[in-house]
């Protein structure tokens, strides 16, 4: 039995418990302790409360952090990340800087397709490293639990490979076969084909989820159910990008096919709104990829004010998104999304955990879930959000494991 | 004599040598060497080339830093923070995120006079911890040069305990008493009497420049010409707050005076940048403050192509600003201002050091200038800009030392 007391803490904030996930005003219903412990006992929280409740017996034989200064959130979930990748894409980022458009480099033999044959190169090992070295990155902002898809593969042997690099370094993997078409094969329809013939099998047993992109460019509705429907028959969760760039029927097939997320939703206008509102969908916002392709910010106040779930995630990727930092996607959820901190902490805890069917054990902090903390460095927890680009999280718990 | 040789290197990137800053295509005119080092004795840079062009002599008697994996740029020069503030603006920063405007929130007694009084509260060491914190922030993001404004004061006891706090911090010291009215004075003209008459001649002493917020609700034209100049003829160099949310004059006024900068620009239109790009004064542009406000971005590109001089700032501050991060500011450079990472590149080094006097000992690596270089985590020193909220600064040398 190990145990771990995490003491002084000047506040412990937590999202409300939720099934089905949180929306409306329980978004922002967070619980704050003042001057408050956290004990961990297994890697499992034991007990929270303030520090005067703390039962004396229990300061004998247990390992401590010292949280005097700090504040204690749960741990964060990275519902949406793209962690499997060679190479880099700064070249575009600086053509882009200049004046190009994402459609643009994309047509231009930049885009997806570049990433993918230098992910290709990599190797098995290659790959292993770059994932690792990718979730190290995530630990270091405070991210305890996170999904990874693969999808700059898009041939077998590398997208096989992108999911058990995923699992081994700890992550959900999501299988996003259908995230382009590759030059090898003659269009969408035949690469679907393909996918589902060779691949879907071995895939579906190695991963917890499948995902497309669905965007005129990449999938449409009819290809989009093709590939889903094969994979739920699989035994997959069933995620989708959608509305990123155009409104493009995400929403209301996530619907149909009881999807567990659609992300992106820049493009979702008042009808897709209401619709996802409707359902148990959860929306997931993925506000860097706005800012990082200076692209329209989803209508997060207006989906949360009509009464939809929704997640906030990185969507950590070399093209569209080069950042692993979900404190930075709270501030921006503040500052650009006007969500407030207590909506921001909820979907980067316990909504994503629902995303990622881990909402009964992980993005909480209270007695029996996981023990994942983020001790943030201030002694008010809004300074997650507040303190734009800092070095805000002092350390991480992970399991009752110190981490950072 | 004290040596450090940074070697393996996989580039060196620097901005060129410019007097006066740099403008147009110069701005972008960045020297990469290929896997490279930097070699530097007693705090001054004494040679930077290819590995292959080391001279074997040199690295007997030297401390190494390994380079390998990272990329060499010069040190970064924050000209525009404002570091010395008691208390914080978390709940501000939340009622924002809810829908209140930054000028409601200041009339309705939130804004800078919030933390005016928690200011007057620290009392001089209070003062002087704060700073050192926040100088020690922006050290771990890679600024070795940094300009710190007083304004949290508008007292005559505080102000110069601000000023002596950002000068024993390391910071350059900017007097702006002119920041906003305090309350024990009845109107902004009675405030300046009282500023000019009992605070300059000791403010001058300390301070290495003037600063005033020229801005609807705080000071006008004519009384930001009267402050200024009375600052001028007791030998301060002088700034402008100017063009924020209306567009007031400050860019004339800025010309006519001779200052060294004008700040923030955001509402400047097509006549100010005209008037800026015939001139040698500095706009200093503060996208971090634009999207922390969620405020228009101030037209860079335009005043880059119209031929204007421009450096970058974190506008370092508790209420517009929560940032002392240069890389992230960066980040918006590229991706909201539709700069290159060039020209990021050059207006957070060479052209800040302009800002402050210190363009002939800072922002460049080249030999003879002061040894204050960033080592980037990656082998593109783009992936400064480009690795967006990213932990990349591996290593800071500052003055020959390795301060990270």
């Amino acid at each position: 039995m190990t145990r771990l007391l995490v003491r002084d803490l000047a506040q412990v904030a937590t999202p409300p418990a939720a099934h089905p996930p949180l929306r409306g005003r329980a978004l922002r219903a967070s619980t704050v302790i003042e001057n408050a412990y956290v004990l961990c006992r297994d890697g499992v929280i034991e007990a929270v409360g303030p520090m005067r409740e703390l039962d004396a017996r229990s300061v004998g034989d247990v390992a401590e952090l010292d949280g005097r200064g700090t504040s204690a959130v749960p741990g964060f979930v990275d519902c949406h990340t793209h962690p499997a990748w060679g190479g880099d894409r700064v070249e575009e980022f600086s053509l882009r800087a200049g004046g190009a458009s994402y459609e643009e480099l994309h047509a231009a033999g930049g885009g997806i397709l570049s990433t993918v044959t230098a992910t290709r190169a990599l190797g098995e090992d290659g790959l292993r490293a770059r994932v690792d070295r990718h979730a190290a990155w995530m630990l270091t902002h405070g991210t305890t639990t996170w999904e990874g898809k693969s999808g700059y593969g898009l041939d077998r042997e590398t997208e096989l490979a992108s999911l058990r690099a995923i699992r081994t370094a700890g992550g959900s993997p999501t299988w996003l076969g259908a995230h382009a078409v590759p030059p090898e094969h003659p269009d969408a329809d035949a690469y679907l084909e393909f996918l589902l013939a060779e691949v879907l099998t071995d895939a579906a047993q190695l991963a917890d989820a499948a995902d497309v992109f669905l965007e005129r460019g990449a999938f449409d509705v009819a290809q989009a159910r093709r590939y889903l429907e094969a994979c739920r028959a699989n035994g997959l969760a069933l995620r989708l990008h959608g509305d990123q760039f155009t409104e493009s029927g995400a929403v209301p097939l996530a619907v149909e096919l009881g999807a567990r997320s659609v992300d992106h939703l820049e493009a979702t206008g008042e009808a897709g709104t209401r619709t996802l509102a409707a359902s148990d969908v959860v929306g997931v916002l993925l506000p860097a990829s706005a800012l990082f392709l200076d692209r329209p910010m989803p209508p997060a106040r207006a989906l949360v004010d009509a009464g939809a779930a929704v997640a906030l995630a990185t969507d950590f990727n070399p093209g569209s998104a080069f950042t692993e930092s979900l404190p930075f996607v709270c501030s921006l959820a503040c500052t650009q999304l006007h969500l407030s901190p207590e909506e921001a902490l909820s979907a980067v805890t316990v909504n994503a955990a629902h995303v990622l069917g881990l909402a009964h054990d992980r993005g909480r902090i209270a007695p029996g879930l996981r023990a994942d903390l983020v001790l943030v460095a201030a002694e008010d927890w809004r300074h997650l959000a507040y303190h734009l680009a800092g070095d805000v999280v002092a350390h991480v718990v992970q399991a009752g494991s110190v981490r950072r």
